[in-house]
This record gives C-alpha cells, sequence and structure tokens, in this order.
C-alpha cells in the first residue's frame, strides 16, 4: 500500500503509527445533495474530501513543524438543505439526516478518535447547512472525552470557503460577491469540482435555459413547508458559467495555504 | 458525466429520471475499522458499495424485466466492533458509532430516499455488528413514510455474505469454514479487495508472524470491558493467507448473481 | 385586563377568539447571556419579545388587510453563545442549552400551537446561535402537525435583525459596519435596549477600559474548548458607544415595517 | 442598574459577584396555561418568578446568615395539563411540552448554572404537572456535574404552595380545602395575581355561569385521549370567588417565610 | 393450559380470539425497589400484578356486561424512588429506570398493543414515582396509534390505591392516615402482601429496632443528592406493624370493585 | 422469608449481604412474544429467569470458589421479532419494544445495578433478536458507571443456548440441526418449557395441521414492511414435536454447566 493521508486508504498499523506522532485528524464533513444539471450530487462530500486531503498533505509535506494530517472518511449525508443556501431539502436527490442525527454522528465519531489517542481534530464542514450541528456533536463528544481522561483533546471546527480571502475573491468574482451561502453549485463548487473530479462536471448544461435568472433572489427569511417556487429551476443559486479549472487550483492554493496556517496557529 | 449506478457520480436530473423508472436503491451500509496490517480500513463500505454496484449494474444490464439499480453514497462508518466478529472497538483505527446513532442515521437515509419518491430500497449491509441498528432504523423509517402518504415503500435488508451459497464455501474453504463472523480480514474480505481495489491490499504482510495461530479462538460470550487479550494481535479472526483475486471473482459472481435474484423476487 | 398582544397577558377566551380570525402567532426565542458590563442579560429574550411585540401590534394596526398578532411567552434560554457571535459558553452568566434541547422546544411550542388551531406562526429569533435548532424543531413540528391533519399550517422564521435595510445600516455605522455576528451587546442591540428598556442599560459603563480595542477580531473559526483569550474582556464584540435610543427608534420603524411586509407576503 | 434580585435585569458583572459569594440561584419552573377567564395566561411562570423573587430578596435582606439569592429567567412553558390538576392539555391557550423536553431543558439550566459556578440552587415549581420531569433533569444534571468536578452542588426542588401551613389553609379555606391539585385558577393563583399582577386578573368575570358549579368533580384516574366533558366549561377547577388581594399577600408571606426557612436548614 | 387473565400464561390463538372480543389489557407498572427487611423487594411488581389479575378476573366473571380481562406482563422496575414516597434511590436494592427509558418503555408496550389490535388499556400503576412518566409514554403512543388508523384506541391510567375509599381508610386506619405516598413499605402494601404472597413478608423483622420512629417526617420538598438521613433506617416511610392478611382482604375487594366500576364507566 | 437467588423474592437487608459479598447479578433479558399454539407467550422471559436462575444457584452451591449468584428481575419485553427467528413482529401477542428503549432500558438496569455495588454482571439473554440492543446499553452503562468511580465493573453477555454443545446437540437432533434462530418455540424451547412450566405447553396442539411443513424455509435477507406470508401459520419455525422433559433436563444440565465454567473464568 502507498504513502496515503486518507485513513480509508491505510492499514490499522500505519495509522497507528501516525496517531503516536500526534497526527492532526480531519474529519470532512459533506452532504449528497443536489448540484444542478452540470454537476454530481457528491460535490460537498468529496470537495471538502479533497481540500482536507490537500490539506493533510501541505501540513505533512512542510518542513516547518512536524505535524502531519491524517484524513478520516467523509460523513457523506449532511443536515436538510435550505432554500437560502441549497435550494431546499424538498429537491429530489437532496437526501438530508435530522439535526439530532448530525449532532450524534459528529459526537460519535470525534469521541472515538480521541479515544483511539487523536488529540488534534479539524472538522472540516462543505455543507452550509451542517455548521451549527457539528459544532454541538464536536462538543458533546469533548464533555464524554473528559470523562475519559482525555481532557487534552481539541477541537477546530471550520468551512474551507472561510479561508478564501478577500483579494481572491475580489479577482475571481469581478462583478460582485454575493455570499458563500449563495455561491450553492456556484463558481467556487464548480471551479474546484473541474480541478478535483473534471468527468463528474459538464459545463455544457450551463447554457441550458434552466440556469437562466441567477443569482436567485431569496427572501431574508426561511418558509416551512417550503416554497418550491423560490428555489431556481436548475437548484443552482449562482452562475457555475464563469467556473473554470484555473480558478479552481486558486481556491484550492489559497484555502489550503490559509488553512494549514490557522491549524499550525492552534496545534504547532 | 458518464452514465453510472453510483448516485453520488449523478446529477440530479438524471437521478429524478431513474426514481420515476422506480429504480432500486442500494444503501451501502460498512464501517471504518481497522482489517489486519495487509489491508486498508475502509473495506467494509469500499466493498459494500462495490458490491452495491456490482449487483445494481447487473440488475440494470438484464433483459428479463425493468429494473434498475442506483447506488446511494454509503455510510462510512458503523457500529462497535465487537470481538467475536471483528476484534474489538477498543482497537485503535477501529472508529465506532452508538448503537442509537447507526439507527438514526439509517431511518434518516432511508425516510428521505423515500421521500424522494424511491420505493425499492435495498440496505446493503457489510459490517456484520451493524444489522440489528439499521433494521430498526428501516423500520422507523418506515412508519415515518406511512405518515407522509409512502405507505407503499418497500425495504429489503440483506448481507452480501450471506449470498454466498454452499457449494461455493465448500468450494473456496476446502480446510472448512469457520462462519461469517469469523470472516473479519479473511479469505472473502481480502479476495474481493483483491479483486476491486488491490492496491489496498499488501499480501506480503500476511507472512508476519502477527498472522499465526489464526482462525482465532473466541469465547461464546461478550465480556465488557473488551479482554484485549482475546483479540489476535493482527486484529483479523481467519487468516487471509488463502485469498486471491480469482476466488475474489468467484465471490462476487456468485453473491451479485444470487442477490439480483432475490431482489426480482421482491421488487420485480 | 386590557387589550394586549400578548398571550402571556391575555386569558384563554380572548385568545381563541383570535386564533379563531387566524391571528398569526409569534414566538420569540432568545436566551439569558452575559451583554458586557453596561447591559443586563436578558438582551436577546427580552428584545425579542419587544420587537415581535410591536410587529404584532403594526400587524394588527394597520387596514390593509386583517390580520392580526399574538405574541406567545418568549423562550428564555438559547443555544450555547459560540465566540465569533456571543463571546463564547464558557462566560459566567450565559445560561446555555444543548442543540437538541432547544430543537425539542422548539417543535413542542409550534406543534402544541399548531394542535390549539394556529396555522400562522412566526418563529423570531433574537440569539444568533439558535437560527439552525430552532428552523429544525419547526420542521419537525410541520412533520408531526401533518399526522394530526393539520398540514395547512405554516411557519416563517426569521432573524429581526435582517430586516435593517443596508441603507439604514449605512446610517447608523458610519465607519463601516461589521456584520449581525459581531455586533453582540453593540450598537444595535444597545440602541434598542435604550429604548424598549433603558433602565437595563448604563451607557456610563462603556468608558471602561474593559471596552477598548473593540471590534473583536476573531479567527474564521471555532475552537473546542473554548480558547478563552480570544473573547474581549467586556465580552462585548463591537463597540456600544455609538449607541442612542434615537438609532434604537430607527431600528425599530425600519425592522417592524419590513418585517409587517414580509410577513404580509407570506399570510396575507 | 438598579440592584434587583433577577438574573434577567443584571449584568453579568454583577452577577459574578454574587455567585462567587455562593448566592443562591433559584430557577422558576412554570407554564403558558389556561386560567379561566378571569386571569391571564401566565400565571404559573409569572407567580412563581414573583414568588421566587420575594423569597430571594427575603433572603438576602436578612442578617440572620450571608445567603442572598438570585432569579434565574422563568422556564415559561410546562409539561401538559392534566384534567385532575389543569383541566386538560387539549384546550387551546394551553401551551405543552413533552416529559422529555421538560427534563432535558431542567437539566440544561442546572448544569449550565453549575458550570458557571453555582452550588447551591433552588428549582422552584409553579405548575402540579411539572414536578417529576424538574426532578429527573436535576438529577441527570447533577451526575452530568460530577464528571465537570463539581460534585458539591446541591439543588433543593420545591412547589411554593407546599410552604402555606395547615393553619393558613384552614383561615383561608373556611369552607374546607379541596387540595392543592384542584387550586388551578382558584382562590391561591388568584389572590396572589390580585397581589402581584392585579392587571392581569378580571374579578367580574367570576360571576358568569362558566364558573358555576365548581369545585369540579373529577374521576380519580386519568383517560386518553382527554374526555373534554370532565373539565369545567371555564376550564378553572376551583372557584376563584373568594379570592382576594388580602389572602395574596397573607400565602406570599407564609409561603416566603416557611421557604426561606428551609433554604437555610440545606444552605446556610 | 388452563384459563388464565394472564397473558404471560398465555397461548398466542387464545390472546387473538380475547382481543377480538374487544377485552382490555392491562399493563401493571411496578418497580423493584427495597421495601424494609420485613418484605422482598417486588413489592410494586408483584401487587399490581395480582390486583390487575384480581381486577380483569372481577370483569371477566360479572354477569354485567360483556366485557373480559387480560393482564400483560408487568413493567418489573420503576422510575427513580424519591425519599418523599419510597426512601431514595440511593438506597441498594433500589433499582431504577431514567424517567425517559419509563416514558419510552411505557410508549412502546401501549403502542405495540394497540398495534395488535387492543383498543381498551388500563396502565395499573403500583409505584408512587413512576405516574407521570406512563402518563406521558400514553400519551406519546396514542400520538403514534393515530397515525395507524388507530384513534379509537382509549388508555386508563390510575394508581390501585386511590381506589381504596375514605370508609375503607377510616376503618384500617384508625390512629390516622398519612397519605399514599408515605404508605411505602407501611400497612397497605404489606397487609396486601400477606394476601397474595405470604411467603414474601416475615412479620417478625416488624419488632427490630430498624422500625423504631415511624411514620417517617420528611421534609416538603427533595434535596438532590439524596440526604441519606432523611429516610428512617428501615427504608419503610410508616410502621407495617398492624398489617393483617385480613386487611389485604379489605384492600384487594375495595379496590377491585371500585376499579370494575371505574373501568366500566369508560369502557362499557 | 425462605433463601433464594431471586432478587425479587429477596429483602434488601438480606440482598445487601450477598452484594458486600461480591456476589455476581444475572439480569434475564426476555420477550413477551408468540410460541405457537402450543406455549404460552411469556417463554423467552419465563426460560431466562429459569436458566438464569438454575445457573446462579449452581454457582452458589458449589465450593469450588466462594462466587454465589443472584437473579434481577427479568425484562419482560424484548426486541422486535424478526421473521427468520421469532415470525415477525406483525403477529398479534408479540409484543415490541424499539431498539433505543432496550439499549436504555439495559443501560439503567446494569448502571443501576453497579451504583448499588454489583461489579460482577451476567446478561443472559433469552430472545435472539435482543443481543445487539443488550451489548450497546451494557457498554453505555459502563461508560456511566466510570465517571461514579465504577470503573472496576465487569459485564458478561451471553444467550443460554450458545451453551449447549455440538455432542448434545448431536444427541437432540438426530435429524439435523436447523441452528438457533430458527429454534424459536422448537424443541430446544419446548423442552425446556416441559421442564420448567410443564402447566404452560399443550403438546396435544402439536398435531394440528398449523404445525405441519417445518421447519420453515425463509429467504436470507429480511423485508420490510414485514411479508405476512413467509411465516408459517403457527409462527413457530421449527417443529417441537420431538419435544420431552427429558431433553429439557439435558439442555439445562448441559448449558448451566458451561455457563458455571465460563462464569467463573470471568470472575472467579
Amino acid at each position: 500500500m502507498k504513502p496515503t493521508v486518507y485513513m480509508e486508504e491505510m492499514d490499522a498499523f500505519t495509522y497507528r503509527e501516525k496517531l503516536k506522532r500526534d497526527a492532526v485528524v480531519f474529519v470532512p464533513v459533506g452532504a449528497l445533495e443536489q448540484h444542478g444539471s452540470h454537476m454530481a450530487m457528491c460535490v460537498d462530500a468529496a470537495l471538502t474530501k479533497a481540500m482536507a486531503g490537500a490539506t493533510a498533505q501541505a501540513l505533512t509535506d512542510s518542513d516547518e513543524d512536524a505535524l502531519e494530517g491524517i484524513v478520516a472518511a467523509p460523513i457523506n449525508y449532511g443536515y436538510r438543505s435550505q432554500q437560502r443556501s441549497g435550494g431546499g431539502f424538498h429537491l429530489s436527490g437532496t437526501t438530508s439526516l435530522r439535526g439530532s442525527t448530525l449532532i450524534a454522528l459528529a459526537r460519535d465519531i470525534v469521541f472515538s478518535l480521541v479515544r483511539q489517542g487523536a488529540r488534534k481534530i479539524v472538522l472540516m464542514n462543505g455543507h452550509y447547512e451542517n455548521y451549527q450541528f457539528v459544532f454541538e456533536g464536536a462538543q458533546l463528544a469533548l464533555e464524554d472525552a473528559r470523562k475519559e481522561g482525555a481532557g487534552d483533546a481539541r477541537i477546530q471546527l471550520l468551512s474551507y470557503w472561510d479561508f478564501v480571502d478577500d483579494a481572491t475573491i475580489a479577482k475571481l468574482y469581478p462583478d460582485g460577491f454575493t455570499g458563500w451561502d449563495l455561491e450553492h453549485a456556484g463558481v467556487m463548487e464548480t471551479s474546484l469540482m473541474l480541478l478535483f473530479y473534471p468527468d463528474l462536471v459538464d459545463m455544457d448544461k450551463v447554457d441550458d435555459p434552466l440556469y437562466e435568472g441567477l443569482p436567485a433572489e431569496l427572501p431574508n427569511y426561511d418558509v416551512l413547508p417550503i416554497v418550491a417556487d423560490y428555489t431556481p429551476p436548475s437548484g443552482c443559486l449562482s452562475s457555475p458559467a464563469a467556473s473554470s479549472r484555473d480558478k479552481g487550483v486558486v481556491l484550492r492554493d489559497v484555502a489550503v495555504r490559509n488553512m494549514v496556517d490557522a491549524i499550525r496557529a492552534e496545534f504547532a
């Protein structure tokens, strides 16, 4: 088996050696969700796994300190998509967990990693709606960990897009940036997919009338049951038309560099 | 995007067409767990995803009826490994969910699929310890589905190894078969990994003294807290030494053929 | 008893008459939380109750349509304060609910109101961290309501500050606006408290060195356990120094007017 | 801000000083529930807050020892009203929590107070049906508190009416006392409301035929679903006709004095 | 197999015949708890089973109407004993369920019986502390039952001692009656045990100094953690000295007769 | 009261003496479930109680070491019967708990016993479907126990039939043994009932056409909702015709002897 940062592709004995060296364990938290007709539904899980992999690799490769990274298996399912950030959980293909389930899932995984010896954990979020539930799960895991004598465990929670800095945003979105919530299936996600999983994107679909009228104009509130008409017909909230593999490279490089800095700031 | 049975690699519009044709949706239920020093830790999730993929493909390709298959994203984490079937949840690398979490996860995913329109669902298990919790989750999802007016949803629950018939077992295990529970990281899983993910197996490791003394002789009960000495040092419960890619082909072909028959028996 | 929009101050028979006329029922969702040394800890619950009261009254008083409003008792306790929006749940005075508790609380209250006959419900949030949990509770309540034959119930979820428009923000924050998350105990909350509960504010405290160095500069991630040093000593995230009762009037008027419009758009 | 026993009206720094002096923290546990046509629906929460305030003040003012009191925000919603003690949860206006929600709410609030440093907590109940659920929540909080090293926290649970002694009962109910369960919206609650919140009572309503035939004669069992006919039309279980502000003064003075004694017995 | 009212001793086919005739199904809800040194610990479960059996038999035997009775297996474990009604859950032998567990247990059993076809269910309580949790479980079961189309199910909840009338109390407690809460291991329970399970009582033990000083004088509040000194050394709250089999006969006859009347009033 | 191993028939003071001597506490985990027309429905609970009693008595009587046994009250209700091991939970008479309820029940009972001082606990299962849920409950109890300073508690989990050795099986099933899962209401359970509770068996019923065609041939998967036709009309999965009291004696003696050995191996 070849060297890897992915825990799924690692045997247990190799993993244990890394843990003994106090490796940082990343948990990608994604979703299985519609992303328009131009992209596959794995986006949130697959991109977060790829971004966590790139970050773990950069951490490991750097000579600055002894930190190395491991990426645990992604959480493939996420919290209910909301209309203002993902089009809504009424859309077929979007497969949703209840809030309490995602809390429990994050708690159990973090707690189990801590019990194995992990003390430096990064929960990397890739589905906007997940954050609060994952935060809660992490806190519950720490409360449980303390009673097992693992009070020194530490968790960093982040969404990878928050590490794209303003200068990069200004450059990549020359016509103005509408916020990460509206970036569902837009330029950022599409560009990163073109970089990491080009076979799972079909830019030709973007010319379809389905994609007109973006970015979506959504109310500044939610309504339940969901009012289907508020979501654009493609399910995308902003246009992916300006996406490119090159933008994907820029996005990855900036975000990974900034995440590595943030992780070092907390764990080195 | 190329045709695929994998929901993760499918766009939502293609998926909706398949659902309209009443496709069978498979949910692979795996684990992230130590599998000795000779295999990666993704075995239970990765094999189940592959077996579900092969089964969904066979169903789709067949001319006998109009059934087609979709494979949802795998559940990557499973219930606590038990010593008599997986070496025990005390082993580092083995990352465990509580029972209530796995129940909730199975319930939410099944319920969400039903709400999207799926009426034929196969929960394919690949981690021995999961079964009862997944069964419970499926039943709860059906109870919830009824109140949404989806009382015609139907779920088939199975573990793929149960579809390897006695003749095949006799042929593949000439020295006697010790049961599927002890097959943790043994000939079946290793042969299938050699077939589907040969890069994630290293048969050279099997010569290590770690692998002596298998199959494990375990008591006919469980003890908590776990008595670590009961588990063999490799974490494998039976020897993978006699594994081969060819056996993987036989195992896959037999199990897929029998699963296709069983699925047809219930859903055609 | 004098006429009132507050359900707490209304007798049950009067309330039933209003429900028969299909009144909109507001549920204020607050918190009990430190808000620096210059304000009382009830801010999130008390302001939301006052804003809901003003909105319900405006709705009732208007001649445009027959809508009237009722304000249910506030949820006095909220989700754990996070450092980036409330200073952190480690601070004494900040009294926190688990995520699952807030989900259950929102679900039960909404469900109970629906069972009583309410079909138009506004969940008005006043504590940044609550939103996702309240959303989940509302969805669970609707799922339960459907089985009681109340599938026509409808819920609008909003945070009152989202109804302060950009023009007003530009006017009230001439030196730039840092976002609603950092507004914890800042100009908006303090100005509204000066309007609604002047006795619970002491602007003299703002001159204290405790209040220097605001707005806080917080990392773009969370860490657990909380790193106390990241929170400014006052517990406020931005300076309340420029607050005034007049700004409170502007904020109230703008937000109430816009909320009334949004409520009409959904319920009239 | 003026001195107060109410945590809601206190700034966090003042509160922290009190906690350092080991103040007794009261948590009023109420309900939002119909109380006939002659009283507002806040009775259980509002009276308990007032009684807790009076008790905390008496404790603070006394020279006998150094105990002082703080009153946390009331729990505004309570357990389902039962016919034999509150008329039943089928009545519109009565807004109910599930048992598990009230358990969680009491647990979280107590646990959060303990984490802040509170070691002397009084859970004051004002809604008959709440008691067992609040008791359970308190016990769970203590179990959690122990693992945080706060094993010295102590909780006193009481219902304020249990501190009205037999002599007072004999005097205030010359025609016989039917028990605290039947006192729903009767002489005790009405007299205390006339004392604390006279604007929320309308004694003229009591002459209405709705109020005839009290006290209610209820079976010595419960039936579910509720048999609406068992509840008197007013929703009151005993007549409030003999209520007066003077009786309110007597009730408050006796109960507060006896509660102060009981609190001193446990915490001084 | 001989005719019986006990479901445990009945075969399924006989049971189904009875259910078709719309039999009343009793569920005895007990506890496993210390009852002094003079009685076995099964008292609450065993007596409730016996009382339910006698009531079911009387209902079946009567010629007045066609009602017949079935007694399901008892719930053997109950809610935490409280000091004011059972001596406290700190006492060894007293084996306690959490509130949420008892709620779930009652819900599941009632729901399962309804799904089988039962429409008339009596939850007979025999452990003071259980009542509220069982009530909640019953309500949740009915809510679930409605979605299964079983909205006509009906549940009666009662504690058997509430059917001992005042005249009988006056006769059996000539020196005054201190209330059913204090009757833990006192004259009522002991007399009934002498009737139903004489081998599980040893009246000689009652002369022991352990039994002096009864009835216990307990505060009118609870304290957690429990103050062990408040409980008498025997664990009994009132003296069993005056118990006799004859009193047991009277208690049984009166309570059974009154329960039969109450059951007829609701279900005939 | 006469000496007994049954906690239900023991007074608390005697029990405490036994616990001080570090007795092994058995918890029988059963079910209330149809067992054909020839047996009563208590089989799983009643047999497990009897087997636990025999094992506890044998342990106590032996001179080999100082171990003694106590049998706690049985858990009378179990997890949903599955078609492949119990005929299915759709059958009337079969009364089912949800998975989460059985987990909670096992957790609470084990935790309460540990808190009382028990350090050696045997969870004896007698209903095939229960095992995983009871295992989970036991693990949760141990996690809770550790925080109460009872980290030395130890639990053994077993199903009594697993202690019938191969030689005995060969002798008792001369025509071949189809596995313990199919033994529902078959020779083993019936023979043991004939030994322990002969009044609750009626072997004449076995000649009924209902009993033809056994053993059942069931698919190697589950389907939900249950397909009623898969279950034989009697509800039995294998024929009880060859049952006898003598076989019951052999089964009991072998299983008890082997269980005693296993318990000694862990606890002596």
